[in-house]
């Protein structure tokens, strides 16, 4: 939600100059995206979003990002297509930093999903998945189960302080994760971070997926475990099982569940919450005081929490 | 830089049926500003900015801002245009704040102005002052002369900690300022804020001002000698002839100047570097650690202050 690196007109016209996309006509910083610095960017031909990558996105994942974008675009997926300059380079550097320019996608995401952008949020998940099959790069989970333990150990006493008993409640998860993760599922290459602000809609329908900065080679049904959290819970924490299954049914209506990935989906979902709440609890700690930036809640995803431990074995809390 | 106030979907879906606009296809929140929140809307038929007004623009001023946009764009100036909803009003509310939708304009700001960039500042500036000669509501400039020592004081402790012996030295020029503040020369509503970052170009010609939200009725010259301040001196602070030269008379092109005006230069220009040094030191001693908008370094201005200190008597200093 900000601009962290701006940058002049005259670095902007240079750095367009490498491509084929004609004469700026406009820029504006974008407030999108807590991770990096966004620009509109207008030419007489074309209208794009320039990103530089900040601290926080590793510069050797970058090729595997853009590369999926470009791949998921050629394969009919509606992804920002990264553009490349007159020499084939769709990464280069600005200000010191890695940049990229990707098309500018119309549309505008929800904040409060009904149950018809949740089917179309699974149905573009789905197109996601399948789009992504033939694509050769992949890229391992560093937010998966192995890193869990590590990334509470030195905040447990700070999830403590949110809430008493919070942080016993957390270990004894990822106790219960560790026995119950499920494996041999199908796997390919997952978004990870299909949250509501990541999904553009166009008259409710589902024009667009952004952010791919998380995106990684895991467990299918598990993308989908991390959707359900990110749009059927009411704000006390509680599934809402008509968009559950309106999101499940999406999902289905381009590619079907085997019944392994089906009775998995609580304990994937579970992990899911918890994937959030750390990373979360990780953000809250380290956020400086007075920023204008402010980090998202851990208690939005300790009450998810709350509901996969109480529900976990119960197929039919889930609506399946 | 930011956006302070974030807006759904459908507060903004129920916001734009009140025009006759046509219906959302984007939006995002935009890094333009610093004192109010601003996101780009695209419908099928407009590009639109919408504002909403954060605490620090008078709501009562609301009126005079939007009604002299209104009237520039009427008058052939290039400013954003007030779109008035079917029951013809150009100020709403939205989120509890005010809220207004203006046209999207075309071009972009230069960060390191160029000599061709003056003479067309200097050339739009009196464009305005021109177009606005028949507008008939009128501000008084709450930052003018009389502001000045009650703005010091409460901050003058904070200046000798920026700069040992700068306090005194602010507080002769403010003596001097007094005394030698030019009167009778020709008024009418000034921009009073138009720094390069609030003039859009496009192939190195204005074609656009922007954020009229310090504009009031005042002295025409003292307009261009804020300009002069914002456009024409180099890092050090020395008013660079070149570019003053051309801004003066990209000015002078549309409006001529009289001797009087031409005299006051000067004066007016060191007021301006007191007015911009004053809010600033202001800001500095306001900003909270950590915020992610910095706020603008007051030494620039202190340097630009020692300039017309020792120039002001000196109209060859100013190229005049």
């Amino acid at each position: 939600m900000a601009v962290y690196t701006d940058i002049t007109d005259s670095e902007l016209a240079a750095f367009l100059a490498d491509y084929d996309l004609g004469t700026l006509h406009a820029f504006k910083g974008i407030a999108e995206g807590v991770e990096n610095s966004n620009f509109l960017v207008e030419t007489d031909r074309a209208r794009l979003i320039l990103t530089l990558y900040e601290r926080r996105v590793a510069e050797t994942d970058l090729p595997f990002f853009i590369g999926l974008m470009s791949h998921l675009a050629q394969n009919g997926f509606p992804s920002p297509v990264p553009q490349t300059d007159r020499q084939g380079r769709n990464l280069k550097r600005l200000r010191d930093r890695p940049a990229a320019l990707v098309s500018f996608l119309d549309g505008f995401s929800v904040r409060e999903p009904l149950e018809v952008h949740c089917w179309q949020a699974g149905y573009g998940l789905a197109q996601l998945h399948l789009a992504a099959q033939s694509f050769s790069m992949s890229r391992t989970n560093s937010l998966g189960l192995a890193a869990w333990r590590p990334l509470f150990a030195p905040h447990a006493q700070a999830a403590e302080g949110l809430e008493q008993g919070l942080s016993a409640r957390v270990s004894n998860d990822l106790d219960d994760l560790a026995k119950t993760w499920p494996s041999g599922l199908p796997e390919g290459v997952i978004h990870a971070d299909l949250f509501p602000d990541n999904v553009f809609f166009l008259e409710d329908r589902f024009v667009a997926a952004i952010d791919f900065y998380f995106a990684c080679s895991d467990m299918l049904a598990y993308d989908l475990a991390i959707c359900l959290n990110a749009w059927c819970h009411d704000a006390t924490g509680r599934l809402d099982l008509v968009r559950a299954r309106a999101m499940v049914e999406g999902y289905q209506s381009l590619r079907t569940l085997s019944d392994s990935e089906v009775a998995a989906l609580p304990a994937l979902a579970r992990g899911a919450a918890m994937r959030f709440f750390l990373t979360r609890l990780a953000d809250w700690g380290a956020a400086r005081p007075g920023a204008l930036v402010r980090p998202k809640d851990p208690l939005e995803y300790a009450r998810k929490l709350d509901f996969h431990r109480a529900h976990h074995a119960a197929p039919a809390a889930y609506g399946l």
